[in-house]
Parts: structure tokens; C-alpha cells; sequence
């Protein structure tokens, strides 16, 4: 699967200095499309997973279509003040202050093997709240996979090393 | 599709007075979620449709895997600043002020044929402002997916009248 050919640079957002990696022409290709979910559910068909946990908003474009593949159901995890029942919250640190998480409190349960799906891989904080979220509720977490990681950002050394770690292609 | 069954009623959300139908125990369910996403693409499987257009963030989890079912591409229609690249702009009314939606310039070409996708039709607004959005691009929307329709807003009303309405089902 070619991400990067169907990948979009696009300079200065959301700020001035950084490159925006625009996975929408891969999406709105039919063929990219199929194969990036096709290859982001391939390593994990036989690995019993009972639920996609997919981050808002684009980690829930590629990780409900996944779900759907390995035949699992789909937990979104969510911003601040959006899902309506009971919730936990986790917080994690950006560039200047912080944000968080949120799962329903029934999103997952003990017998659970989670995959955590996102469409890229930057610092990695996000990815680690959202575990530690999954966890929190008694899960197991199995993997995360990415459609992209961004390597210099590092973010695959934040994650816990006893989650496997997937990602279709890697700029620097 | 008993999609009532995996619908969970939350009293006085967002806010107080109004009972907010939370579909995420229907997403955790594997064979519901697929039932939904194969209901939702079968009226449609003879039809043409080339993207399916997703509003955030509802919208992107049921959207995504009905493209991927019927081989489409899929476009988000994002909240204001969320989308890169060239875009359009589409407001909306909301019960107190506007809010918008936007498109990526390339979303949609003129040779396109589109399937609005959506968790729940309320008021319509939101659903009117997307179609409008499309066809500003020149592509032809076909028609509107929903999961729920919620009867008594009336947003059914609000659709124009070209535009071929599905819904999973309905409630008052």
C-alpha cells in the first residue's frame, strides 16, 4: 500500500512551520481506501480482537472500517463534553497546556482485546491516553496501528512496549 | 435492523430537557454495527455512488465502512478550520447562532455521484448545509443515509426534494 502517494503535504497548518500530512486523497480514493483498511486489519485476523478503539475524529474514519473487517465492534474515544453517559476522562500534554480523552464507562470490559486505530503517529501522547484509557477499564490492549507514523517526532517510544505497534508507512 | 434494540436513551442531554439517542452500544455490538453498515449500503449498491460524504464526527463512523462496502471514496465534511487544504464553507442555523461545515475544494468533482451519510436526521439543518456543500463542487448527491430519524424535528422536511432519503428507523 503506496499512503504516501496519495498523501498531501500542506505547509504551515494548523500553524506556521509545521507540514500537515493530508490524508484525504487517500481516502477519497476507492482503491486506496479498501487497501489501507484491508492492510491496517491484516495483522490482527487472528488475534481475537473484540473492539476497534478509534480517536476522534480521523482515527474514527479508518478505525470503524476496521472494525467492520475483523468482525469486532467499534469504541470511539471521544473529546471532552461529547459522549452523553457515564465516562472516564485521561489527560495527556500538548506543545502549550493539555487535553483529554474520554471513553464510556462500558466502552470496554475485561474480556476485551482491543486494537487502537489513528491515522497518524506524531508525539504520541494522544495514543498513550488512549490506552491508558482502554486499560483503565480492564482491558487488554493488543496493538495500535497508524496509517503513518511521523518519526522525528518519536512518539513510537512513548507507547508501552507491550503494545504492538503497526504502521503502514513512515515519513521523518 | 433492530437498531432501537442497541439504542440507548440518555435523559437531558446536552442539555437539560432533551433525551439524546446514544448509538455507541449499537457500534459495540460486532453484529449490529455490521447489519448497520450493510442496511445502510444495500439500498444503494446498484446506484453509482462514487463518495460518500460523512459529517463530523457521528458521521465519519458509519460513513467510512459504507464506502468501503460500496467502493466508494469517502470525503469529510469537517467543523470549521479542522480540514487543510482549498476549501468551501457552508453555515447552518443552529437554536442559538450558526455553525458551518467544510468541504475540500477536490472533495467532490462534477462527475461524481454522492451518498450523504449521517448518525441521526434531527432538525435537518446540518443534512441541508452538506448537500449544499456538495453541490457547490458540481457533484450530484443522491441521496441521504441515516440510522435514526428523529420524526417530530422534522428535519425530513428540510431535505430537498431530489434527494432520496433512507433511514434504518424512526422514532418520535
Amino acid at each position: 500500500m503506496q499512503v504516501l502517494d496519495h498523501t498531501r503535504t500542506v505547509p504551515d497548518f494548523p500553524r506556521p512551520g509545521v507540514s500537515f500530512r493530508d490524508l484525504t486523497p487517500l481516502l477519497a480514493h476507492p482503491d486506496a481506501l479498501r487497501e489501507t483498511i484491508d492492510c491496517l486489519a491484516a495483522p490482527f485476523r487472528s488475534e481475537g480482537i473484540t473492539k476497534v478503539a478509534g480517536i476522534e475524529a480521523r482515527g474514527f474514519v479508518f478505525g470503524a472500517p476496521v472494525a467492520v473487517a475483523l468482525g469486532a465492534g467499534f469504541v470511539p474515544l471521544r473529546k471532552p463534553g461529547k459522549l452523553p453517559w457515564s465516562k472516564e476522562s485521561e489527560s495527556y500534554a500538548l506543545e502549550y497546556g493539555t487535553d483529554a480523552l474520554e471513553i464510556h464507562a462500558d466502552g470496554a470490559v475485561r474480556t476485551d482485546r482491543v486494537l487502537l486505530i489513528d491515522d497518524v503517529l506524531a508525539t504520541g501522547g494522544t495514543a498513550r491516553a488512549a490506552i491508558a484509557l482502554v486499560r483503565r477499564l480492564g482491558a487488554v490492549v493488543v496493538a495500535a496501528g497508524f496509517v503513518l507514523e511521523l518519526e522525528a517526532l518519536g512518539g513510537r517510544k512513548k507507547l508501552p512496549s507491550d503494545v504492538r505497534l503497526e504502521v503502514l508507512a513512515s515519513v521523518r
